[in-house]
């Protein structure tokens, strides 16, 4: 099969959902026009930001920062080093050897030094690993943005983990969930920094096709902790009806995003006028979503984490919270140990 | 394993999503229970309804005019002969055997009698047989209920034909389809009766296990022309989430149903005031959803077909048009014949 772009090249990666086929070359116009398209369409990133983009060492973060760095954003990569035997120092070296392909050193954090590994912090608390990891980078993203002077937030969830999640949130009919859900997130001042994921256009199997076409070194195993997620059962229902009916994800996803869809309005009727702090850059649209403040759910302005500053609507806020809880167990387990 | 409810039979159905199990007994009142609670929680039957069940010779709708008899409700069945060579004898069979055993005989409407037997229909007209045969349906359900003054018409539509459904207007956003998908479609009056859902709480599972303990005899096999229908994939995808996170399928649709549901909210909300004849027997947040009129879509009341009197927004009505281009595709084929 020939590219359907060019019409010379050898096809290497079909799309059912777009009725198209490309040649490697062609693929790489069409990808990182879908991305800079839903950028342009969201706002997600305007040319003066300072991006900071969170790399795991995975496809779809170091193809995102591939792509932002080619199209000429001023970026910085954040690696977290969560502390899992083995998968983190893999991640790790991953990060590192791209990054310095790039003439780039990240970011690091490691949460061993910092007091909250998550092997650990999950055996101390009574928590899903993939909870704790979400409070614990919610919290880094903002800390390590105000420290930088980062003006966004960039992670690489791509259309299938949107819509996944999407499902999982329909599903349940899970409302403040779905009030948040959206590839823009606006920042509120107060230590909030905004948060976008500009590969929200792009399937997994695309992304994948690029970091491979684009000979990008990735950790192809799943985070070890994530096993039984159930939304890897979504994603996988979602894959057996987009294979019989292409394209049913993006309209699925788009649909949920258009402004004037019932269930969009039926959320941003149901928020109170005084339920979130007031985006910073936003419209009053986005006030419904702008409160991805700690793990709480709050109303009005977030206070500052009597401890550590971060924005909470709590005293003390859920990362400060979990860290006391871990350094109580670790106390408990070095007085049973020293009898 | 004993049954949950006396704990003195063996059980004989076990249901993961209400972490139960029955012996046949208890499991003939719970899924009673589960119907009248189905009934009774949307205001769908009253007990001085006059019936008219829809019955295909599958387990559903027998196991639903075998539920509302027990129920003691006023019922008759109505038996639409599609004309499908070999299934539809087959059905009408089951029909007429389960109806004599309850010393019933049903209303049978004869589609090659009518001049519009499904398949020649879909030969003749450019259209799904699926989407045709629901024309079909609803304007019989409508005449059928008007010539024997019945006040309400009843369908065998499980749990999981509605989320399988919901889950297909979900993922494309459609706003009719989801506007007007309820249990509960009041009528309107001049040629609208109301239709219900009474099976909308039980499973396909469930209602299988009813008919099959009850000594129900219904057809098995799947209708011949809806094998590559769309809805079977959404089905496919919700059992496999069903399977892994039992009870999703009846969050999602009571979610969906909540009246205080943000999409629910939404939908009313993008409804134009004069968009929906108003029900006769309805609250205004019914008018969203009575519009179950003829297969186009209109606003203010609807009119009567110039042909046969049947509610429409065109001049003549869906069910018509499509007899009518029936009868020219056989003069055509007779004139060729002929020649």
């Amino acid at each position: 099969m020939k590219c359907k772009r060019c019409r010379r090249a050898g096809a290497a990666v079909e799309l059912p959902s777009h009725h198209a086929a490309f040649c490697p070359d062609c693929f790489f116009v069409f990808f990182r026009r879908q991305v800079t398209e839903g950028i342009r369409k969201l706002r997600l990133l305007a040319p003066e930001d300072r991006v900071l983009v969170c790399v795991s060492g995975g496809k779809d973060s170091l193809v995102l920062w591939d792509v932002l760095i080619d199209e000429g954003y001023e970026t910085e990569g954040l690696y977290i080093d969560l502390g899992i035997d083995g998968y983190s120092d893999r991640s790790k070296e991953k990060v590192f050897s791209y990054a310095a392909s790039r003439g780039k050193a990240p970011i690091v954090v490691d949460l061993a030094k910092e007091g909250i590994p998550i092997p650990e912090a999950a055996r101390c608390v009574r928590m899903q690993e993939c909870s704790i990891c979400g409070t614990v980078k919610r919290h880094f993203f903002n800390r390590v943005a105000a420290e930088g002077k980062f003006t966004v937030v960039a992670t690489g969830h791509n259309l299938d983990d949107e819509t996944a999640r999407l499902l999982g949130n329909l599903l349940h009919w899970q409302r403040g969930h779905l009030a948040r859900q959206h590839p823009l997130l606006p920042g509120t001042g107060g230590g909030l920094v905004r948060k976008v994921k500009p590969l929200w256009r792009v399937s997994e199997v695309e992304t994948a096709a690029y970091g491979f076409l684009k000979g990008i070194d990735y950790v192809t195993e799943e985070c070890p902790m994530s096993e039984d997620a159930t939304s890897l059962v979504y994603k996988e229902a979602l894959s057996r009806i987009e294979d019989r009916m292409p394209g049913t994800r993006i309209v699925f996803y788009q649909g949920f995003l258009d402004p004037s869809s019932p269930l969009r309005k039926g959320l941003e009727a149901a928020a109170p006028a005084d339920a979130s702090p007031t985006p910073e850059d936003g419209t009053t649209a986005d006030a419904a979503r702008a409160r991805d403040v700690d793990a709480e759910e709050g109303t009005g302005a977030p206070r500052a984490c009597a401890s550590c500053g971060a924005p909470t609507y709590t005293e003390i806020c859920s990362f400060c919270r979990l860290k006391e809880r871990v350094r109580e167990a670790r106390s408990v387990r070095a007085a049973r140990g020293s009898r």
